[in-house]
C-alpha cells in the first residue's frame, strides 16, 4: 500500500485536535495529591492561623497595661489562668491580669501580646515585668498567613511536597486534579517478543512498547501496556477493540516492515475511520492516524527513534493538554556541535545530545536502538534548508 | 527540660551516619522500574540485533555478486526465497542468488547486503541490478548497536523512558534496584488535627507530616504517615514503635510548644535512647536524635520552615545515600537579592526564593506557614557573619 494520505505534519496535529479531547477532573485524596495538576483554584475556606497565636512560651497580656513598665517601676499583673496548645481558653483577660501560655496556643481574648518567661519575673500568682509589650509582640494574629477567602493555589500548578503541604495546611482533605489519560500500548510485529521470552531467531525484544509506556507515564498519563500484536489481523483488532473499550486513546508502534503498518492500517479502517497513514517529515513517515468509536488510535512508526520523535511531536502535547501541562516548556535553545547536511525538500527531525549549552547531532541513523538513548531530544531542519553550520543557534525539542 | 544535649550540626550527621544504615536492594519487573535507581551495572546478554538485519525491503544478495553491474551490463541474480521480519530463513545465497527480505528480517547465510525494491527490476524468478552493492549497503550487523558484554547502563543510574526501554532491548524483564527506604512519619502536637476532620476552638491542621511524607515521596522513598499524636505519652510511644517494626526509621515533627518537645524526648530515652535533643543552628534548634531497636528516631522542630529545613539537612542526604542518589547535586550557586543581618554568634539558614540568578531572602519568619511554600530552599549564614551584602554569591541548598 502506498502513502496515499500522505499529510503535512500541522495537518496531522489538526486531526487529532478535532478529537476535541478535553481535560477532565478528578477528586482525589489529598494523600494521593503528589505530583498531580490542580483543575481549580483553590482559596483557603479558613484563617491560618485560626486564632491568635503564641510564638514562644510566657504570659498572655494586655499590652497597655504593660506601657507604663520599666526596671526601675515594674508593673505586676495576676495570672489568672494557663493555656496549653491545643487548648481553647474560657476567660478573658481584665486590666491587671495576665494567662500563662504555651508556644502555640490561643490567646485568651483581652489579650494581645506574649511575654516569653525570661523577661519577667513570676512571684506566687503574680508575675513581674520590667519593660513594656507593644501590641502583636510575639502573637501571630488571626489569618495573618493564610486570610479565609486568599487563593492559595491556581489551576495548574504541580502539587509537589509544599503545594500539598499548604493544602494541608488550610485544611484540605481533597482536590480536585486533572484525571490521568488512560491510553492502551500495543507493540506490533511479526519479529517482537516481550523481555523475558526466549528469543527464537529472527526474533528482537520489544523496545517501543515500553519507551512509549513509560513516556507516558513520565508525562503523568496513565499507560496500558496490551502486549504485543505480530502480524495476525485478528489479533491486532482484538487488542485495538481492547484498547478502545478500556482506554481514552490507542497507541500502535509499527513494525519494522511496510506489511506490518498496512495491515493495522486496514484493521483501523475496517473498524472505523483511517484519516492519515503517512505523515511528510523525516524519520516518522509511517505515522497512521485514524479514529473507532470516536477516539484517536495512532500507529507509531517502528524504528525506535522515529517513535520517539513522533510520541513527542504528535502524542506528548495532546496528553499534556489533557493533564493541564501545556504550559510547559519543551524547547531549549542551544549551539550546535557540529555541521549537519539535510536533504532539500525534507523536513528532517535530527536527534541531538545535549552537552551544557550544545547540542550534539547524533548521527548513528534511526535503525541504530542507541541513537535514542543517548539523545535528549531533537532539532528540525525545514525543508529548505540543506546545511547547518556547526554553533548556530538551534532549538531542541524535549523528547516526551 | 534545657537543652542538655545540644550539638553542632556536624555532630548530628555523624551520630546519624554511625547507624551504619547501607543500601538495600530488590529485584523488580521491568514494567515498575522506571524512575527507580539501579544497583548494579547492566551488561546486555545478547547481541542487538541478534542477527543481521535488513534496514530496507528488498533483495539479500552477495554483494561480490553485483561488483560488476552497471546499467550498461545489469547482472540478473535469481530469487530463490523469501524472508519475512520475524522469520529465520532456512537456507543459503549460492553465488548468482538472492532473496526477497523485508525490512526487519535476518539475512539469510552468504547474503551481506540488500538492495531495495525500487533500484531493481523484477523479470519472473530474477532480478535485474544495475548498479554494484558494497557489502552492509543496508544491513545493521549482529551486535552492531549493542554487542553482548557490553556495559549498557552503570549502577546508579535513574531510569527513565529511554533507560527501560534499553533494558527490553537487551531482553532483561527483571532489574536489581535499590530498595525504597521505608519511613515513618509522626506529626504530633496537642493542637494539631488532620484535614478533613474538624477544626475546634484552639486546634490547627497538621502541615508538617504531609510536608514530610510528600518530600520523602518525591525522594524516591516510602512514607507510612502514622497521624497525629497528641500530648499523650501513650499515644506517642504507640505510634513510635508501631513505626519502629514497619519501617527503616522513624520521623516526628513536634508540635509547636517545648512540651511536646520533652515528652518525645523521654519517650524515646524510655524505649531506647536518646543521643541529642538540640542542634546549634536557627531555625530548628529544638531538633531530636535517638534509636530504638538500632533504628534512628529523629524529632524534627515544629514550625513548618525550621521542620524542612533540618529534613534537608540531616534526613534527606541519609535517604538519598539509601537510594543510590548521593551525587545529586541540591546546592546551586546564586546572588544575593538584598541584603541581610544575622545575629553574630548564631548559625542560622535562611529560606530564599529562587528567581532567575538572584536567591530573594523570605523575611516572613518561621512562624509563618507561606515561608517555606515561597521557598525553594535556603542559604547558610555561619557563626562569624552578620551582614551579607546584596549581590553576595550564596548557595542555596534546595529544600527536600
Amino acid at each position: 500500500m502506498a502513502f496515499l494520505k500522505v499529510v503535512p505534519l500541522e495537518k496531522a496535529r489538526e486531526i487529532l485536535n478535532s478529537f476535541g479531547m478535553e481535560p477532565k477532573t478528578e477528586e482525589v485524596p489529598l494523600e494521593d495529591a503528589l505530583g498531580r495538576v490542580l483543575a481549580e483554584d483553590v482559596v483557603s475556606p479558613i484563617d491560618v492561623p485560626p486564632f491568635d497565636r503564641a510564638t514562644f512560651d510566657g504570659y498572655a497580656v494586655r499590652a497597655e497595661d504593660t506601657f507604663m513598665a520599666s526596671e526601675a517601676e515594674p508593673v505586676r499583673l495576676r495570672v489568672i489562668g494557663e493555656v496549653h496548645a491545643g487548648d481553647f481558653p474560657d476567660f478573658a483577660l481584665d486590666a491587671g491580669t495576665c494567662a500563662y501560655i504555651s508556644t502555640g496556643a490561643p490567646l485568651p481574648q483581652g489579650a494581645d501580646a506574649v511575654i516569653q518567661f525570661e523577661d519577667v519575673e513570676r512571684e506566687g500568682d503574680e508575675v513581674v515585668i520590667f519593660k513594656p509589650a507593644y501590641p502583636g509582640l510575639d502573637v501571630v494574629k488571626r489569618g495573618v498567613d493564610v486570610p479565609k477567602g486568599k487563593l492559595v493555589l491556581e489551576k495548574g500548578t504541580r502539587l509537589g511536597f509544599k503545594e500539598t503541604a499548604l493544602l494541608s495546611a488550610v485544611g484540605l482533605s481533597k482536590v480536585k486534579v486533572y484525571r490521568k489519560p488512560r491510553v492502551a500500548v500495543i507493540s506490533t510485529g511479526s519479529e517482537i517478543v516481550l523481555p523475558g521470552e526466549e528469543l527464537k531467531p529472527g526474533e528482537i525484544y520489544d523496545i517501543n512498547g515500553r519507551a512509549v509506556s513509560d513516556a507516558i507515564r513520565e508525562l503523568g498519563g496513565e499507560a496500558c501496556f496490551l502486549g504485543v500484536a505480530r502480524d495476525d489481523e485478528k489479533r491486532v483488532a482484538e487488542l485495538i477493540l481492547k484498547g478502545i473499550s478500556e482506554c481514552d486513546m490507542v497507541l500502535l508502534s509499527g513494525g519494522a516492515s511496510g506489511g506490518m503498518h498496512d495491515l493495522t492500517s486496514s484493521v483501523i479502517e475496517r473498524l472505523g475511520q483511517l484519516y492519515i497513514h503517512g505523515i511528510a517529515i523525516q524519520p516518522g513517515k509511517p505515522t497512521i492516524i485514524g479514529q473507532i468509536d470516536g477516539k484517536p488510535v495512532i500507529g507509531l512508526p517502528g524504528k525506535p527513534t522515529s517513535c520517539l520523535t513522533n510520541f513527542t511531536l504528535l502524542v506528548a502535547p495532546l496528553l499534556r493538554k489533557l493533564l493541564g501541562r501545556e504550559t510547559e516548556v519543551r524547547k531549549i535553545r542551544k549551539k550546535l556541535a557540529h555541521k549537519v547536511f539535510s536533504v532539500k525538500g525534507r523536513r528532517q527531525f535530527l536527534p541531538v545530545k545535549i552537552d551544557g549549552d550544545r547540542a550534539v547531532p547524533i548521527l548513528k541513523g534511526s535503525d541504530v536502538v542507541t541513537s535514542f538513548v543517548d539523545a535528549n531530544g531533537f532539532i528540525e531542519v525545514p525543508e529548505n534548508v540543506e546545511i547547518l553550520e556547526a554553533g548556530e543557534e538551534v532549538e531542541v525539542t524535549l523528547f516526551g
